[in-house]
């Protein structure tokens, strides 16, 4: 078990701070900063430039479309606001990034504070990437307006790391990803609904055989549809054997 | 180029409306929808259970943390809000679905309407995803609350291809991703900002060199970053001569 900190503070620079609300005002993160286990501050890059138009973005040198956000309000804001730059990440929000995992929010979250700037327009000046962030991250390869939904995926599953935010102790632990597996399925009320049962081992009431049957679920599913992270997973004796199984039926099924 | 509709109309489907207000009221997704290019319809989950409660969720058979969203109130909601099921896509948001990219966002653009589900909690019961849903897609391989986020990615993502979203035409051809390629450097204004200097070439008004640097830029970054991606992308005899330098660099870098 990694260690993780009790409170974070994450600081997030962007052009539209006001889109960030409704999110951050919701369900687990409205409760863990009410908690005061989590502070998100949002900073206006613009109220960081310094001439009278508050022009933040400019054309590009070279030609082209799009606005570039320019360099002098981004290092303002950020040198304004981090009060410890060689303990606090600059993360820049970018396609350009290093690809977001569970594993990256892990080392997120042994963090204090984290500052997150979101690129917009066509891009961020080069300089600030240069001269100014320690990381840049990509949450996939899709291209988005701007970082602002980045950084929120970002608060979200740094968030659930820290504890006490979510309401059973290691709930996380078991979520698909975590374990590095897929989750097999889950099953609630009624149980026939349209003439589809709940599997009977669900109603069994037998502890191990319903622990056996979800890893198996588990496995089944992530060798069907995510093979790859079998090869990294952590995975015992009775789970090789049961890909054995899997590898044999599927090897039938094909001949 | 492919064609894509002029019009989308999405409906999501999720037990958190408000979380998308202030996302989708802000920048370009406000812009898709005011200029009726776009529509986004929420429907909350909890609307269409039928106990007097409004109970959209419940304890997991067999046990275990974590609440599972009920079969009914999700049939219920998708069968009452989409017309033409044959039509529309119902799409699943889960960690165990297929990755998003941005080919998925062109494929899902080409659609007139889509029906986005946001998982929550642990999960959804199993029967709505052998019986209702058509597609699953995650954004990523790491663990969010719920599927919202993951919702307005694709909203994002998918909006920025239909025609007349963005404010010039192609201008999300070039992005990152979209080339299949990530994006070299941009610099907009000032040229010297702290004694770091705007390369000479995007200031010397000559376009084909400047298109010249832009693309072994961005094909630098790609071999840097992401060398993978080399494999799949349109690549023309000048490219390719230039990765070979990139090769001879890193070869004499390293010996």
């Amino acid at each position: 078990m990694r260690w993780y900190n009790t409170v974070m503070k994450i600081a997030i620079f962007t052009l539209f701070p006001e889109m960030f609300d409704s999110y951050l005002n919701a369900s687990i993160l409205q409760r863990a900063q009410a908690s005061g286990r989590l502070t998100v501050d949002l900073h206006n890059i613009r109220d960081y430039t310094r001439d009278k138009h508050y022009i933040a973005d400019d054309t590009p040198f070279g030609g082209g479309g799009g606005m570039i956000i320019k360099p002098e309000p981004v290092f303002h804001a950020v040198e304004n606001v981090v009060e410890n730059s060689a303990e606090t990440p600059i993360i820049l929000l970018t396609p350009q990034g290093r690809l977001f995992t569970q594993d990256v929010a892990a080392e997120l979250a042994q963090y204090k504070r984290l500052a997150l700037i979101c690129g917009r327009y066509e891009g961020v000046d080069e300089r600030v990437r240069q001269h100014l962030v320690t990381d840049e991250i990509s949450v996939g390869d899709f291209v988005l307006t701007g970082g602002e939904l980045a950084a929120l995926i970002i608060v979200d599953a740094v968030a659930r790391l820290l504890p006490g935010v979510l309401g059973a102790e290691g709930a996380a632990a078991s979520d698909s990803h975590a374990t590095g597996l897929l989750e097999g399925p889950h099953y609630t009320a009624p149980p026939v609904f349209r003439g589809w049962t709940v599997p009977d081992v669900l109603r069994s009431g037998h502890g191990d055989n319903i622990a056996r049957w979800r890893r198996e679920q588990a496995l089944r599913r992530t060798w069907e549809r995510r093979p790859e992270m079998l090869l990294t997973a952590p995975l015992d004796e009775a789970d090789r054997c049961f890909l054995a199984v899997l590898a044999l039926e599927t090897a039938q099924s094909q001949s």
